[in-house]
């Protein structure tokens, strides 16, 4: 018998998600913007392309080395905005607040957002607050949904890697989700992590002057890079091959991987993203984005490849091969 | 000394969350689009003219008389795009769920969400889905976004209630938040109130077929239409003046109320609307809103006078007059 209740693992952005999406959301909501499965869904006004991206955050706890809940909001919808190749316009934030909240630390939150908005160009046009009673939710949510254009007559999608394509990720995987594990167990590490949360939307700028042949974008949060790159292959039918030396990942990041039994392939990343380029391009790519603040790790770590459909395998360090598959289970719960 | 903590009333549309917004969130969010405080940001991306607008729905109970959160929260965002004159096309939903949430239950609230997204024509086109532990949300929790485009040069707002015009109120008042706070607190009454909850879009077009001089229109949802003609009379810089005889509301709702203790000019709507229109019109649009379903039972209830400047008084049965302030205390919290 199918267990009839939601689990955390269907929130976790890993396989059960997947499945609730497929199972029950898509046969309710079928259109062709939806079922893209893409970070936006990108549609035509008048004679504008504009993405359209929404995202709720329930991280705990709410304040974290490298950011908050505010800026996460912030940055988590711009970046959905971005992975489409469109520049983010305006927010809207919806709060839902427990009664009892501390005013000085929603200020605190809202500061944040204010700074982060300014930094990642964007406005915030609308908004709406809910309170509810003691105990309905764990401190404050915060939804933000956001609009961008689309400039010119690019198309990148998950569903648009080419074999052949390289792969590229920003910078150090996992940063994220070990930063706010941490402050969350009061673990005591011996070099201080923090969140990468960061806007990207100047970066894929900058990656788009360099390329036109940029195909598809990802940045790999809940589930970690193990997830996109599963989702990716998926939606593109092809292969694709990482090779494990070449990702670049701290060595705290790998010592706490290691203290908690996680596998930093499936941890949260809030300012990195994934890119799958044509392989004649990816130097020019690669020189622009080690010159962002936000690239300056960029390496390739793979390519698209005909075999294994829809499949991830990795290199490993020894040299021999594995699937990744995609996350089953929720590591952890409430990291964005 | 101030109070330093978020309390229910902050949720409740009134007073307090008008300061909460005017002292809090608007010092960081200073921008044209935001200041304008209409249920929509409006906005012009290339030639489009568009409306942008979020809600977060945290009823309690989840299913009502008359709906359901899934179907309200769909209703409600495109509501919202239609008081400023816009055609909703699509929308975001984000839910977050508390873990063990019954997969039967969530399937009915897509279902729900699916009819009412086909009945008003817009499509729902990205979505997200956080999971919590169980204690972390009262059951689930539904943010929708929405995008419109406003396709005449009309201009609709808050701010555009001239005086002399007439106010019209499409139905009967207090028919939402009596259906549902009957439901919640088990209250047996006589003739079962169901919530108004519907789409107002396609009365909205009507109207403006009829007439290019509707100047506001407002949805009187959280504090009633109380809250709304106090929002509008400031936002306009006018009085208004309201016969208390002419209010169109069931005997049922009045009975609750009076067993209840609540004032129904307070008590939330989720189908019926506002509009502040020049008096020359008004018969053309009062006939247009009688042929639509959502609209048979539109009255004039007043309208818009010089005298009282951001004030709204109500000239009431008995002949006296009194001032009808802004709803202070949250007196039904998570009626949305």
């Amino acid at each position: 018998m199918r267990l009839r209740k939601i689990l955390l693992d269907h929130g976790g952005g890993g396989k059960a998600s997947h499945d609730l999406i497929k199972e029950t959301f898509l046969p309710q909501f079928n259109n062709p913007f939806l079922m893209e499965l893409d970070d936006s869904a990108v549609f035509k006004v008048g004679k504008a392309r504009l993405a359209f991206s929404t995202d709720s955050y329930v991280v705990e706890p709410i304040f974290f080395p490298g950011g908050d809940i505010g800026s996460l909001a912030i940055y988590g919808t711009i970046n959905d905005l971005a992975m489409r190749g469109a520049r983010p316009l305006y927010l809207s934030v919806g709060f839902i607040i427990e009664e009892g909240f501390d005013l000085s630390d929603l200020e605190r939150i809202l500061s944040s957002m204010k700074d982060a908005a300014n930094k990642s160009q964007v406005l915030v046009v609308t908004g709406d607050t809910k309170v509810v009673s003691k105990g309905s939710v764990d401190k404050l949510f915060i939804n933000t949904s956001g609009i961008g254009i689309i400039e010119t007559n690019i198309n990148i999608s998950g569903q648009n890697a080419q074999i052949g394509d390289k792969v590229i990720i920003s910078g150090t995987i996992g940063d994220h989700g070990i930063a706010v594990l941490s402050q969350r167990e009061g673990l005591e590490l011996e070099y201080p992590l923090k969140s990468d949360s960061a806007p990207l939307n100047k970066l894929v700028f900058e990656m788009l002057e360099a390329s036109s042949n940029i195909h598809a974008l990802r940045d790999p949060t809940r589930g970690g890079i193990g997830t996109s790159l599963n989702e990716i292959a998926v939606q593109s039918h092809v292969g694709i091959r990482i090779f494990e030396e070449t990702i670049p990942i701290k060595e705290e990041v790998v010592g706490a991987c290691e203290l908690l039994g996680l596998d930093p392939l499936y941890v949260a990343n809030e300012g990195k993203l994934l890119a799958f380029v044509d392989p004649h391009d990816v130097n020019k790519v690669l020189d622009k984005m080690r010159a962002n603040e936000y690239g300056g790790e960029a390496q390739v770590i793979g390519e698209v490849v005909a075999d294994h459909k829809g499949k991830v395998a990795m290199v490993t360090r020894i040299g021999g091969t594995r699937i990744v598959d995609m996350l089953t289970g929720d590591q952890l719960p409430r990291i964005c």
